[in-house]
């Protein structure tokens, strides 16, 4: 006899073959796995029943993708890597799916990948900082895709975020650089135009020169890109300049690490000629000669806390933005001034 | 006078609206950076049409997503991200957005990320290395999903592959370090069993020492994670035994910054007491003191040389595999034996 079932499921197919509903998911996903009577068995009744075990199906039958997308600048920063894997570690104890796209720091890639990570089923999105249009903001709400902001905290952001006091952070790094009797300060950055977490940090910098007495015009700021190498172009044409810092500060550990190996390069002795800082705590701050002074961020916590906060979005819950605390981590580049 | 098309196009918007195709396309992906007047009019023509600029329509009418996936091992380590940055680049030269999974490692889980992907319309696929099971191939081929093999080269293989004779390259290197006078080697890898790479570098490395008179039986192998500590945590058990080697070999450049780490806070000097070699040539090769001797892999070249592979693939042309050369580099990790 033949049953008819509109829309036959795998409890169907298992009822019908007479195995468990996990031994019909492994025959259609691993059937390498599993016995060859017993998968005979499976694909009779699947084609009996006409079951479609083809994703597409499965997603019109369930209304869900279970996939979630996270677009980062670029793979090629350690910054992002480390929350990264995290944040997909514990959305797959969730059973989800984690789809990554880069933006190369291209607000119309990034736009671009949003759409198409909608469009292929992410039912939830991770974004790093707050920059973005307000047509892919309208977008987003119009798609009803929740999407989450990380590495970056605002206590007064519209969105739901979670990271770090990014501001807070340097300003505490420049207060401990003063404290030592630093008085020329030089920041390398990224570029704050298309970056709000170097903005933030910049901010810091000036909020604490400012704190301390110092005038913050007098900071030598070099905007420049995320590499090792532009980090070390960056630290050259500070030392090339009549007034030299005695401390360079650098928005990242990977800048901090580039500026280093060029001071190496040049003979010029860190700390004892210059001071150097990093920010983030990267594996590559601890395997520089001195290893680096740095801010350490928990990327972490932060990649599974930004997991549980979206899972709890794409569930309807009510979700808190979430700020996660820094660390001081003094290490060897740091020295007060010649 | 209502036109009546089956299925309306881009085309056939802008010829209504009386603008470009590239002006339709930017009104509806990125509306606030047209002027509110041509919005209007080209909306006016998207409805008029019934043109239906949404994605999911879009692969429907093409019958094409222009999504590649790309699985690699880990996020976390630079050895990937560089190549896949590149390959990124280079695909969307070509109109295609990459999206990326990471499986930690495990083959169940890439799985999985093949079946989403796939799924989720991704026309072709980037895999790191060989090993998978024959399932997971079959599936491929009834999908008809091509599938591009990198970061590895062998000249036999089955599979189109672009990469690094990962044998050849270590043998290269070890005959350089076994010229300088080493007989007592150790290497810390990855775990062979699981990585493919790893375990044609041991290959390479065994069958140099074989041509050299030396005995493969006497290497000191110490498999691990691939992480920096993990690489440490080997380096002092190497250090522990009572026949001490007199070089260390490692199978990635991590691993040997955190040998490397390791040795200066264990007061061992490199390369007098011992030298150390990495692999791969990351950044991180040339931030520490003293800088690593490696074997240089050209992962940006691996990467755009994989898409444009990927995308003859696609279109239906025959690829043939693509091995890349790698180049020794020598620092200060090497020297002779003490």
């Amino acid at each position: 006899m033949r049953r008819t079932i509109s829309t036959p499921t795998l409890s169907d197919v298992a009822e019908v073959a007479g195995v468990s509903t996990a031994t019909v998911s492994r025959c259609l996903n691993a059937p390498d796995r599993v016995q060859e009577a017993t998968r005979r068995r499976v694909m009779a009744a699947v084609q009996q029943l006409g079951y479609s075990p083809n994703f597409g199906a499965r997603v019109l039958a369930e209304g869900r993708t279970r996939t979630v997308g996270a677009i980062i600048p670029t793979m090629e920063n350690a910054i992002f890597s480390r929350g990264i894997q995290a944040f997909q570690e514990e959305l797959r104890d969730h059973g989800l799916t984690l789809l990554i796209a880069s933006s190369s720091y291209r607000p119309e890639i990034e736009e671009e990948q949003i759409r198409a990570l909608v469009g292929r089923g992410a039912e939830g999105l991770l974004l790093i900082g707050f920059q973005r249009s307000a047509g892919i903001r309208d977008f987003l709400r119009a798609q009803n895709v929740p999407a989450l902001v990380a590495w970056a905290y605002e206590a007064d952001a519209p969105q739901v975020c979670v990271g770090f006091d990014n501001q807070a952070a340097m300003a505490a790094l420049a207060q401990e650089v003063i404290a030592r009797g630093h008085r020329r300060l030089a920041l390398i950055s990224a570029d704050p135009a298309v970056n709000d977490r170097a903005a933030a940090r910049i901010r810091g910098l000036r909020a604490a020169m400012t704190a301390a007495g110092l005038d913050p015009e007098t900071l030598a700021l070099e905007p420049t890109d995320a590499s090792l190498d532009a980090g070390g172009l960056a630290f050259r044409r500070l030392w090339e300049k009549t007034q030299r810092p005695t401390v360079v500060l650098c928005g990242t550990d990977v800048l901090a690490a580039g500026a280093l190996t060029m001071a190496h390069e040049m003979g010029v002795d860190v700390p004892r000629a210059v001071s150097i800082t990093g920010f983030a705590d990267l594996d590559l701050a601890r395997i520089t000669r001195p290893p680096l002074t740095t801010m350490h961020l928990p990327h972490r916590r932060m990649g599974r806390e930004a997991a549980r906060m979206l899972v709890r979005m794409m569930a309807g819950d009510p979700v808190e933005s979430l700020k996660l605390d820094c660390e001081m981590v003094l290490r060897g580049t740091l020295a007060g001034p010649p």
